[in-house]
């Protein structure tokens, strides 16, 4: 049985205790809230891993993009990426490979990864087309539901799907005019696909087998944005809307079938319109749980995107965002490597914590007032060690002045934690 | 003549028609708003340099702070930090030195700086106290308008005065029970001699000797907030209201005497509490600009402070602050470095052109779009140069492929952008 049949009986699975407790939510409100679809425990039954719980009243959850490309096919570096991205705190990871052996490095991130691993089975379905048939266009109906089935049965734990792109968003985004199309790859696959055949596009034709596979294997479904915004002038418009709409018509099904779902969402969205995306997200999904990538509050920064993604990623997931995909400093320039990977992972993770603080999520403000209490008494190895990244805060302050010191090169002796110390001692 | 003068005689400075032209705001508007006191130019009239404006309507400028410390007193370090903070966008500089020979650091960074330059004039005032008489509480009042006519004299565009730290706010202070009760030093420097000499705050008693010599030269006075929060359990409490309300009636007197007045802001403040910050400054303060520190919006990232300042400042800017002072990766750990510069005004600049473009500041958006037709064209080379950041763009690009190729490794040939664009033929 799936986690949400198993609420709907109201029965308890040791998932749901494990998350109760290291989320501190009463397992009846978190049994409600599956029940609901309001929360997602993503994890294949066939996996051992404790699940990566995501949605209202919890603490928001990262992801972090792995995987090859034609250009970049060393399953080495993925799986040091992987490793990487657990050990700076992600929270799942998605293998989003298309270069190279994918069902190896698929297998080998599966079984080396401690945290649900996610995939875009499009891109290995396309592939095979390209390679079977000789174009990605080329895919029939049944390759899809044939790696659909040996991707969960591997034990995937949850899969974009782009079922909401259908030919009338397509007629939609032909009228809009946007700077830039289409920016999700998957979603250019089956645009392209959907041009090509001038036929409706069979993820969204096929839904009911795909929630069939999905219901039993306990998978995921991520419903992707194909239409997501790709330049800030072309967010928020009527494709984007187009998509969400049936998404959260599609959402529906998947929980009338007890099957997990979540929604993607943007990408390049304007300060301004960050709230409105997650309202309608939100009303429209029946308070589904919101997947977002990034989003980016500006485009003229690249080599700085994790920092764009940090300010949109905090201001949505304030408003209501669950699940926070990052995205790193080599966005729009290169594949990321390690160091891009653990950066990140680490200004998604603070823009995820910054939310949690003002959404009041238990729990969440003792680590800032630990680390205020540390800061109060110059404790710098402990100020060190509560850091989100120990080595990094350690080689900064080695670098400039004997860890013993009580205070820092800032203020040096005019340290205003030891004048204020003084005068109230 | 100050510029407020001018305004209120409907005169017109080179300096409003630089200004007006730069940010193509009407000269009508742009006096009336600095008649009213929304719009500060800030220059010494000494200077022969452009003023920096700030306010209502205007793009969010970007203060980066330089200056030694007793433990990295290197004036030629200073100068280099000062450079790299102009050339990656730094709209101002403040000089916060504390260590070495403080006099000679100010007069060359005076000279060579092509952007307003401000002061902590209390910094001075009590190192010379400690020098001559033994300790930094040893201030005397006639010291404070000594040296502040000294500055002024050489040619201080603007200076942090914390005149709102009265006894009635250190009475708060004590029965609050903060975490961490000053952070900001020049606000610990006059608390200590406040409760040392029990006596008012010589920045609030002899105001009107302050503003006399910011008149004659034309000095922005930015009013500190002594009393800022240091942890985000601390924010938005009495004391920094209390503090608050008297900078507001000290910002009216500053007007009545012609003289340009901002207002300084947190610091350590929650996602959820930062439209209110602002606010209140606006309303306390009849709108006078806000030039705040941050916000950061969690205490537990030391290393990526100026990814949590660029979240807080974002949203602070969105609501209406006007200038944002830059946090640098070293906050809370050590005094930066160049590259730790370069980072902080960057992320600084993401943050405010995020805001900028949300609130619709004329030509803001033009450069988002700029990039996404570069985009979608794959024109790499066009794409770096128009980066915030040309020489990291070009740096990851170079790193993985030849610029000359037409996707990036991230997608190869799979990139969404191609394949639409042969679908849309």
């Amino acid at each position: 049985m799936t986690q949400v049949e198993l609420a709907k009986l109201n029965k308890t699975s040791p998932q749901m205790r494990y998350v109760s407790k290291d989320e501190g939510m009463l397992l009846e409100l978190l049994k409600t809230r599956i029940k609901e679809g309001k929360i997602v425990l993503i994890k294949n039954s066939k996996r051992k891993i404790n699940p990566c719980a995501v949605g209202e009243g919890l603490r928001v959850k990262v992801n972090a993009n792995v995987g090859t490309s034609k250009d970049s096919s060393s399953i080495d570096k993925e799986l040091r990426k992987m490793d990487v991205a657990i050990k700076y705190g992600a929270d799942a990871v998605m293998d989003l490979s298309t270069g190279g052996d994918i069902k190896k490095i698929r297998r080998l991130i599966l079984k080396n990864s401690t945290v649900p691993v996610g995939t875009v089975p499009i891109y290995e379905i396309a592939i095979m087309a390209a390679k079977k048939r000789g174009h990605i266009s080329r895919i029939n109906p049944q390759d899809i539901l044939e790696i659909l089935e040996a991707q969960a049965s591997e034990g995937v734990d949850f899969f974009t799907i782009h079922s909401g792109i259908t030919q009338g968003v397509i007629e939609r985004l032909k009228k809009q005019k946007r700077l830039i199309s289409i920016v999700s790859r998957g979603g250019s696959f089956i645009a392209e696909w959907m041009i090509v055949n001038k036929k409706e596009n069979p993820f969204y034709e096929y839904f009911d087998d795909i929630l069939r596979i999905a219901k039993k294997y306990d998978v995921t479904l991520s419903l992707g944005d194909a239409l997501r915004p790709g330049s800030i002038a072309d967010a928020t418009d009527r494709p984007q809307m187009q998509e969400l709409i049936t998404l959260g018509e599609l959402a529906d099904r998947a929980r009338k079938n007890n099957v997990h779902v979540i929604i993607e969402g943007p990408g390049h969205v304007p300060l301004d319109q960050i709230e409105a995306n997650i309202i309608l997200q939100k009303r429209l999904c029946n308070n589904a749980p919101f997947y977002v990538l990034g989003p980016l509050v500006t485009d003229i920064a690249p080599g700085y995107d994790h920092i764009t993604g940090a300010i949109g990623g905090a201001l949505a997931a304030f408003y209501g965002a669950d699940f926070l995909c990052y995205v790193t400093p080599s966005e729009h320039l290169r594949i990321p490597d390690e160091e891009d990977v653990k950066n990140g992972v680490i200004a998604s993770r603070i823009a995820g914590h910054a939310a949690d603080i003002a959404k009041r999520i238990p729990g969440a403000l003792n680590w800032d007032k630990a680390m205020s209490e540390l800061r109060v008494k110059r404790d710098w190895k402990g100020q060190i060690k509560k850091s989100i990244d120990p080595i990094k805060a350690a080689k900064y302050r080695k670098s400039s002045i004997s860890i013993n010191k009580d205070f820092c090169t800032m203020c040096s002796d005019y340290c205003s934690m030891k004048i204020m110390e003084q005068c109230f001692k």
